[in-house]
């Protein structure tokens, strides 16, 4: 087989077989097939696309590149979920304690993040001793025992993807369906969840801009998610403003505790809701909607979620009284107010410009090496749609000193637009694909 | 200036400015940007296409990544040609002297072969003792004192176009018509001529398959040399069948001689004045293509085309004596006829199988450092259209031996498809395009 025959039959629209697809990315990863002709095949694939059975083949041969985790030492069910990434995005440390309390393994493996704000894992790591890399047994044991574990994504696991991302990354071939489908996929199937929910961001903080776009990756991955076996589900949501309201690694644990000591309502509790029911019912755990979500609130009247986190920390080297009194978290030494400068309505948080500030507050990493302060980044205090005073606070600064809190003050308000007639509060969730 | 950003605009259909072209191929040739990079630019633009404007520009950053070459010491008008490449090609070993013998001046630079057979240059050197590299400086003399010279490119012409050529050919991006217009036409305006003829194929044996394409590729090519300000047409050929009847270089060459001599007629003779009318009207040298026409015959005629060459053989370290009598060039020790196994008319013969049997028969060149036969080849007997009997030879195989000789005369009758009824023979020359 040649590389330069494949790359003519898919730019002449052709399909792919499964054993062109397997021979190409066995001989990538093993640098048989070179870059400059992997950008080429990725910028035909753009263009052309690729049918289900290419995107799927794509993905299991991606997945088959490395590592590919054994859960069937863990009882039950086992669960995962993955965002397409959006701004203030702290659904997985509500979520994955909610689900475990209602029985559903989870067992996690995530990245770091890069861009505006840390990842899950960075998150975690606000709770002091906190360990990401306790390694495969005890992440195991962990599970069986307490139900939940989330650990970092062992270096092995489809180097096909990490090769390939980097590579699209600078040649302008992100943005491709069967590519991001076949990068998501190829993780979440190796990390050998049985079923996986995704949630895809649309708007204009996320890089799916349109509604459409977002309903186009979410069939993709649900179709490949089935196809392969595994019980999938998307929900679509809306990211043209951050996600709750706290931006920054330790501030957004705040609030996630603050949803599940029950303290803390609105778009965050909901999108929790609605993934944890996509999970019951998919698990088998729930019959319905109604029946889901009534589980997943009684797990925060009873304790039951926070208690699980708090199990998790603690079967993880941290503190459980980290969790139950987060005022024990990283807390930046300066916090600085944003007073709004005329009254309206709220119509408009440029999400991206706010995940932005925060990492340039020191939140978030602008290259995989750059180390990150895990107490900056700002708290907004109003949504799109809410009634703001002249001088009333948009939002709260957490900065290392008060020139950058002034800097980042200035940029907040920057990013709100105030209009005088009122505003409709979005549509949040978009869409549920199952 | 980013890459990554240029590779986006392209991909997503907008037109690349100037002076981001020039960045490109600036950054290309300094080794700044990737060839992974520009290999996704390269398909991006495959699918995209190129205005004029940005085709103009590419051509013109391409042209001045290396060194343009200074033809105001030659008096007069100079013109050159372009094949875009056929099998049996030896056109310009006729055409140049009888252009040369009406007084426009032919300093050409030509490439190597690469393929089928040899270039202009390795037939050129089956005149033992035929110096391609006399240097610029006799370059320029004997075109001034003989009115003709045909030398090797010089290592600096058009670098951009060497490597962005070698990394297309590996990655499916050589079909591009923008691609393709300024890789011709940047080494084309780099060589200095006030005049270009370009020679496009079409046809199985052409990379252009179909006459609409060759028409694009040819409007592309005349449309950049316009607006580069030179003088420029092209001529639309027929490659359904190998050019005239010899493939192979020192056999091409005897060929090429008995045209001149006024021995051999037919689709040869009649692409060179086609080409050359072309060549005479732009160069002001005829009013119309009837006066041109027998300017040029008039050469053969008088001898004085065939004189030509044979004055730029000696000018180039060959003997005049080789020209006046072929019999003196290489000769294969082994000639093999290959009779018809049926009677009937010739209707098809696979030109580019044609090419390859020379090159198996070590005429041609597999790689860039292969060696070259000068002496083996074929010579076709009969051609589209043409009556055969049962057992009459198709054609003549030189070869060096005659295990060699069996195999290509085999392959040879398997190129020739003999019909019952009788064939209409082609049009040659499709379209002129001015």
């Amino acid at each position: 087989m040649r590389m330069t025959d494949l790359i003519a039959k898919k730019r002449d629209g052709f399909e792919l077989s499964t054993e062109e697809i397997k021979w190409m990315i066995a001989s990538y990863v093993a640098g048989e097939v070179a870059d400059y002709q992997m950008s080429a095949m990725c910028m035909a694939i753009f263009f052309r696309g690729m049918t289900a059975r290419e995107t799927l083949d794509l993905t299991m041969a991606m997945m088959h590149s490395g590592e590919v985790i054994d859960l069937s030492a863990i009882e039950g069910v086992k669960a995962d979920k993955h965002s397409t990434g959006g701004v203030g995005d702290k659904t997985s440390l509500i979520l994955c304690p909610m689900v475990a309390a209602c029985g559903v393994k989870i067992a996690k493996m995530s990245g770091r993040g890069l861009g505006h704000t840390g990842g899950t894992l960075d998150k975690l790591e606000s709770f002091p001793g906190f360990n990401i890399g306790i390694g495969e047994e005890r992440f195991i044991e962990n599970v069986n025992r307490i139900g939940i574990s989330l650990i970092g994504q062992t270096a092995d696991i489809v180097p096909a993807d990490k090769k390939l991302y980097a590579l699209r990354d600078v040649t302008g071939t992100v943005p491709s369906i069967p590519l991001i489908v076949s990068s998501i996929m190829s993780k979440k199937l190796a990390s050998g969840a049985d079923v996986i929910v995704l949630d895809v961001k649309c708007g204009s903080g996320a890089f799916m801009k349109t509604e459409d776009q977002a309903r186009e990756l979410a069939e993709g991955l649900t179709r490949i998610g089935r196809l392969a076996g595994k019980k999938c589900a998307a929900v679509i949501t809306d990211m043209d403003q951050p996600l709750g309201c706290a931006v920054g690694n330790a501030l957004e644990v705040k609030e996630a505790i603050s949803v599940l000591k029950g303290e803390k309502k609105g778009d965050l509790l909901e999108l929790c809701l609605t993934l944890g029911s996509c999970i019951l019912i998919e698990a088998g755990f729930a019959a319905d909607v109604e029946s889901a979500r009534a589980k997943l609130l009684e797990t925060i009247e009873s304790g039951a979620a926070l208690k699980k986190l708090a199990e998790m920390v603690e079967a993880q080297d941290g503190s459980a009284a980290d969790v139950y009194d987060p005022s024990r978290l990283p807390l930046a030494p300066v916090q600085v107010e944003v007073p709004s400068e005329r009254a309206g309505y709220l119509s408009h948080i440029e999400a991206e410009k706010v995940g932005l500030i925060s990492m340039h507050l020191g939140g978030g990493r602008a290259t995989k090496e750059s180390d990150i302060d895990l107490s900056v980044g700002l708290v907004l205090h109003k949504k799109v749609g809410d009634a703001v005073a002249e001088c009333e606070s948009l939002g709260t600064i957490h900065a290392t000193n008060a020139a950058k809190a002034a800097e980042a003050a200035d940029l907040l308000r920057a990013c709100c637009t105030i209009s005088d007639a009122p505003v409709e509060r979005p549509a949040f969730i978009k869409a549920i694909i199952r």
